[in-house]
C-alpha cells in the first residue's frame, strides 16, 4: 500500500512529548511567506499523550463478552505488546494534520471540550496499524519502521491478520462509545468506512497493475493514488475534523487538495523506494522487482515511447526476480534522467499546492495545510 | 476458527431452490415431539435468491470513488469472482436460521416489506466468508468446502487479506444504506461489532491456548467456544432478526441458549476433525497436530488425571509435527473411549437442548429454534 507518512523510529510523542510543529520549515517555503504552520496550544501535546494511552488500555481491556481473569490477563498482554508494536511507533502524521484542522476551526476550545473528539481523530493512527499489517502481510515484508514487521515477531506470524481485523473493529465501537450523540455520527461512521473501501479498492487496483508495464500509464497511476494513498492519508483526517467541527460545506475542495497531497506524497514514496533507501525508510520494498505501477514505471514508459526497443527490453526487466534484470531495469530508468525529471516534478507540485492552499476556501485551515506541506517537502522517509 | 454450519459444497439455494426446510426431522426429534421446523412463506425461497444476487452485484460494483471504465471493470470481475467463490457454496445455515427467527415474528409480513430485513440479515453470510478467508490464511488451510482456499486460487494469495477487508466493510455501509432510519440501526451496528470483537477475541484465546495440554480444560475450553463460535454461529442470527423486529425484552436469555447451542456445534466440529473426514467436511484441518484447546483433548486430559504418566506422554505427542507423535496422541485419545464419551455428550446435550428450547420464553420462535436444532442433529459437515 502506501508508506507510512514520517515513518519516525519512535513517535515524535515518545520522543519530545511534543506532538506538533516541531519540525523546522523549509526555507524554501518560508522564504515564499507561505505562512508558519499552526502552533497548537499546550494543553494538545498533553491530551494526545493522554489520549493515546487511553486509547491503548481501552483497547487491550476492552472485551465485549465474559472471560476469566487468566484468559482476560493473557488476552490483555497480548493486545498490549501489538499496540505498543504496531501503533506507537509512527510519526502520527496523520493525526497530527487532523487535530491542526480541529484546532483551526476550534481555537478557543477548552480541554475539556476537545478531548472526545481527540478520540476519534486518533482512531486514523490506529486504522493506519491496521493496514500496516495487513499489507506487510501482503507484501512479504520483512521489516517497517526499523523493526521487525508484527507479523514476523515470534509467536505472531499470520495470528497478525486477527490482532488487524480487531483492531478495526475497535475503532468502529469506539466511535459508537464516544461520541453517540453527535449530530453527524453516521456521516462520521460512513466517511470511515467509504475511506478504507476506497483505500481497499486502490490496493486491489494497484496489485491487478502489477507485472505489465501495459498498466504503468500516468492516468492508471493517478487512479491507484487517489484510491490507495490520498483518501485515507490525507482527506480523511482533514474530512473527519471538518465534519466532527459540522463544516461540511466545503468537502468536495478537501477531495481536491487531498489528491493533490496524496499525489505528490505517493510519488515522493516511489521515489524512495526507488532510491532503495532502506536505512531511512526503514522497511524492505523494492518496486521494480514487483513490477509496480510508480510514478517512475510510468514516467520511464512515457519518455520510451519513441524507443519501441528499449521499451521492449524494460518490459522484460521490469517485475522480474532476477537481480540482474532488475538493475538493468533501474538502469534503463536512470538512463531516461529519472532523478532530474523527479526533481521538476516536485518543484512544480509544490508551487501548484502553495497555490491551492493559499486559495482555499476554507480560510482558517489554510495553515494547517500548510503545515503539512512543510512536512511533506524533502522528507526522506 | 470454526467449520462453516453444514458446509455443503453448493448451496442449497443452487441445489435445489429451497431455502429452509429441505431437511427432513431425525426420527428421534420427531418422535420426542420436539416439533416440527417451521415452514417458510415460499416467497422467501425467492426472496432469498434475489437479495443474494443483488448483494453480489452491489459488492462488485459498489466503488466509493472514481475510477476509470476499464479499472471499474477490471476490479468489479475480480470481486464477483471472489464473491462467487467465497460466499456462494455456503449453506447459508446462519442466515437461515436469521430468516426463520425474522419470520416467525413477522408471519404475516408481505415480501415487499422483508426485503430489505433479508439483506440485513443475509450480512451473517459475507461475514462468514470474511472469517472463513482469514481464518484459513491464518491456518495454513488448502482446500475449504471441497475446493481450495480463496488464497490458494491463481493469481490471488495474500491478496485475498484485502477481498476480506472490503468484504467487511461492504456490509458497514450496506446496513447504514439499506436501513438508515431504522429505530435501532445504531443498536444493530453494534451488535455486529460487537460479535466480530468477540469472535476475534475467541479466535485469539484458541490461538494462545495451542501447544500447551496445560489449557486444556473444559473451563477454558467453554470461553473460547462462547467467544469464538456462540456469538457469531448463533447469537448474531437470532438476536439480528429479534433487533430488526424491534423485540429485544429477551436478548440475555438469547445469549444462553446460543451459548448452549455453540457449544455442542464446536464440539462437534471437534468429532469430524477428531474423524479426520476430509472427505464430508470439504477442508483440510488437524486439531492434534495443532495441540488445539478441543472437546476431545480436554476429555482425554479429564479421564487421563490418576494416569500421570499417560498423561505427560499425551502432552509430548499432542501438538507435535510428527506423524507418528501424532498417531500416538490419537491411539491414546481412542484408548480413553472419546468416541463413546461423546456418544454420550451428545446425547445429553440435545436433551438439554429440547428442553431449553421448549421453555424459551419467546414462544414464537421456538420452532426456528427446533429447526436449528434438526440441521444440527447428526450433522455430517
Amino acid at each position: 500500500m502506501t508508506a507510512t507518512l514520517s515513518d519516525e523510529i519512535r513517535s515524535d510523542v515518545e520522543k519530545s512529548g511534543k506532538m506538533v510543529c516541531n519540525c523546522p520549515l523549509p526555507p524554501e517555503i518560508v522564504n515564499n511567506n507561505i505562512g508558519k504552520a499552526p502552533m497548537m496550544p499546550d494543553f494538545y501535546d498533553d491530551l494526545c499523550k493522554e489520549v493515546l494511552e487511553e486509547l491503548r488500555l481501552d483497547f487491550s481491556s476492552d472485551f465485549t463478552s465474559d472471560l476469566g481473569q487468566t484468559e482476560r490477563e493473557q488476552l490483555s498482554n497480548r493486545f498490549k505488546q501489538f499496540f505498543d508494536h504496531s501503533v506507537y511507533g509512527g510519526g502520527l502524521t496523520r493525526s497530527k494534520l487532523s487535530f491542526a484542522v480541529f484546532k483551526s476551526l476550534n481555537p478557543k476550545a477548552e480541554k475539556s471540550e476537545v478531548k472526545r473528539e481527540l478520540s476519534v481523530l486518533m482512531s486514523i493512527e490506529l486504522l493506519q496499524a491496521m493496514f500496516l499489517v495487513v499489507d506487510d502481510i501482503m507484501d512479504s515484508g520483512e521489516t517497517r519502521r526499523g523493526k521487525p514487521c508484527w507479523h514476523k515477531m515470534p509467536g505472531v506470524g499470520m495470528g497478525a491478520l486477527n490482532h488487524a481485523l480487531r483492531l478495526q473493529n475497535f475503532v468502529n465501537l469506539l466511535i459508537l462509545k464516544t461520541i453517540p450523540d453527535h449530530k453527524n455520527l453516521n456521516i462520521i461512521l460512513r466517511t470511515m468506512w467509504e475511506t478504507i473501501q476506497t483505500t481497499s479498492d486502490g490496493q486491489e487496483l494497484d496489485k491487478v497493475s502489477e507485472s505489465s508495464i501495459e498498466f504503468c500509464t500516468f492516468s492508471r497511476y493517478s487512479k491507484i493514488v487517489a484510491n490507495k494513498t490520498s483518501r485515507y492519508t490525507f482527506y480523511y483526517p482533514i474530512s473527519m475534523a471538518l465534519i466532527l467541527a459540522d463544516k461540511m460545506d466545503h468537502l468536495p475542495e478537501v477531495s481536491t487538495i487531498s489528491n493533490a497531497l496524496g499525489y505528490y506524497f505517493q510519488a515522493q514514496d516511489d521515489h524512495l523506494d526507488f532510491l532503495d533507501n532502506d536505512e531511512f525508510t526503514g522497511k524492505t520494498s523494492c518496486d521494480i522487482r514487483e513490477g509496480k505501477c510508480t510514478w517512475f514505471a510510468c514516467k520511464t514508459v512515457e519518455k520510451l515511447q519513441n524507443n519501441p526497443e528499449k521499451l521492449k527490453r524494460f518490459s522484460e526487466c521490469y517485475g522480474s526476480n532476477d537481480p540482474n534484470l532488475i538493475s538493468e531495469a533501474r538502469q534503463i530508468m536512470l538512463d531516461c534522467d529519472l532523478l532530474e525529471e523527479f526533481q521538476n516534478f516536485e518543484k512544480e507540485k509544490v508551487t501548484e499546492l502553495k497555490s491551492s492552499i493559499s486559495n482555499f476556501p476554507v480560510k482558517e485551515i489554510r495553515p494547517a495545510l500548510e503545515f503539512i506541506l512543510t512536512k511533506l517537502n524533502g522528507r526522506k522517509k
